[in-house]
């Protein structure tokens, strides 16, 4: 079978052997070589082709409690990927089908129908995508645009990160949903691509100026939605800007360094209240019941043009390390994948 | 006609003189004395019988932007009252009837229609109830605890300002939902009203000691619903205190004493993501098409005394000023009004 183990091939795997206190560096992890493991009853072997790279492994590789269990140190860094099954006990799991799910920074995962996101036989767009667009990063985008955010035609939102694995989705799907869409990014680069692939009417490069008067000239009206996944100083001028009744959807920190000792900034209860904001946290493994459904609608829109993706693939595990060091300076375009040689 | 001005009374008035930067004090306000006015076509002439005094009250008189626009400085205090009508060139507002509305802080208030929330001929409870329990504050209590709140049998509730005119209410509309109730109140013998009184399961004097661990040990499983008056430190240590999916009700900020300079406090935006609140902001003036059938199931639960009320009564025009700086220092045992000696 094709991806099968060979002779004497041996699982290669990123270890977390520092708790990193902020953003994780590449010293905070080591590499070894395990052999390949054996199956018991009811599990299946998965060799990963597309390893993901995402923000909220900060979170889940600290030691600060947070909605996952931190990774112990010493073991594999949990991670999602896509890849094949090789092996099976399971029958529902079937040689040569595809899954996506908690398969860990490595080459071989032995893996549990608990630990499986998503699965096809046949990838009906690239495999890559199952990872970013079809993955947490476009269900994400899905989910918490239309569930939280209730968006109305002609609504104006606004997305920071508009350029990332998340954002650059949501500005596809605001303008599907016929609202006027301003995303902040942080080069002037990233911003052409918001306003010429990723649906923006408008794309700031929050670098170039005081970020309230960039807001305040891009919606002089305020914004419906705040799609923010950043928190710090950009939230905070966002909840400045927003319109009565408007929705902001919480989807992640990622300019907030550290919370250990706590970080002080604006208080933003005033806006809430006065605004009459309601302002929303969203994780997307509460919602794996519509994983199935909301893929459907984003296959759809690939294959018709609607929503198109970026991607940056890294090649070989060693580059894992960089990588997520990397998505949190802003150095990467789309969603960052580490690419196994594989396909 | 009972209540008709007589001849060569005037009209006895608190005007706003000096912009209060933080809690309004009795040196920004002056008395006058002014004609009772005349009616215009499609106006009427209400006599107050009881002024309402409430912690909104500081932004109506504070120069930043807000929900309301600021009282000029020179004019009679924007505010709530309950009164009769005593002179009526407006068909549907016949001499006799009750209304609350605004009346503002004077004897005599000159009205449209547009300045009523509520009317009615002849009341079905103590008539000042219709400037508390009935009027904003019991309106605020219920619609915000059921339609922000959402609560469910079981779910553990929280409330600041727990011996307020709204947090007494929701302590008992949050028993009567089958909830259990934590109050955080500035006194013991608040504490003790909260529970003899207002359906309390436990109350806590937040000066007692360190709220995050007040709290902890109250709910250690932690808060499903948050009814916050206050905001400041005591809704930090609140939001650290929720549950997964927990709501939160941002219904005022009274422990803030000024927003200019912009204060700062702890970020919150983690605690948002990954507890997956909800966090909403409640003004009473925008769900004004609901105050009817609210105001009919709060009168059965008084009829009934499932629902019951504390007022803090202060005879005279002239206590009016003091009495709104006494709410921002929790001298006051529940509705705050000034009695004008009419009923």
């Amino acid at each position: 079978m094709a991806g099968a183990p060979a002779q004497g091939e041996i699982n290669r795997r990123v270890l977390l052997v520092r708790r990193p206190t902020g953003v994780p560096q590449p010293e905070d992890f080591s590499f070894d070589k395990a052999p390949v493991p054996s199956l018991g009853d009811g599990q299946f072997l998965v060799r990963n082709i597309y390893l993901s790279v995402d923000p909220a492994q900060r979170g889940w590789a600290a030691d600060a409690a947070n909605y996952a269990k931190p990774v112990a140190l010493g073991s594999v860094m949990r991670a999602l990927a896509v890849g094949i099954v090789v092996e099976s006990r399971h029958r529902d799991f079937a040689v040569g089908s595809h899954a996506y799910g908690w398969f860990d920074w490595q080459d071989f995962a032995v893996a549990e129908p608990g630990d499986v996101l998503t699965r096809f036989d046949e990838p009906e767009v690239a495999l890559s995508a199952y990872a970013g667009v079809l993955g947490i990063n476009g269900l994400t985008a899905w989910l918490a645009f239309h569930n939280l955010g209730r968006p109305a035609a002609g609504d104006t939102v606004l997305v920071s990160t508009a350029a990332g694995a998340v954002g650059s989705i949501v500005g596809q799907l605001a303008h599907a949903a016929g609202c006027r869409v301003v995303g902040l990014t942080g080069s002037d680069g990233k911003a052409e691509l918001c306003r010429s692939r990723f649906g923006y009417d408008v794309a700031l490069n929050y670098k170039s100026g005081s970020v309230e008067t960039l807001l305040a000239d891009a919606a002089p009206a305020g914004f419906d939605i705040f799609f923010d996944n950043v928190g710090g100083a950009i939230l905070d001028a966002g909840l400045r800007q927003m319109r009565v009744g408007g929705r902001v959807v919480q989807c992640g920190t990622a300019s907030v360094p550290a919370w250990s000792p706590p970080p002080e900034g604006l208080r933003n209860e005033r806006e809430v209240l006065t605004r009459r904001l309601s302002w929303s946290g969203f994780v997307i493994f509460d919602h794996q019941p519509l994983f199935d459904e909301t893929m459907k609608q984003l296959v759809a829109m690939i294959r018709s043009g609607r929503v198109t993706y970026e991607e940056d693939l890294r090649s070989g595990i060693e580059a894992a390390p960089q990588a997520l060091a990397d998505v949190y300076s802003g150095r990467n375009r789309g969603k960052m994948l580490i690419d196994l040689g594989v396909a």
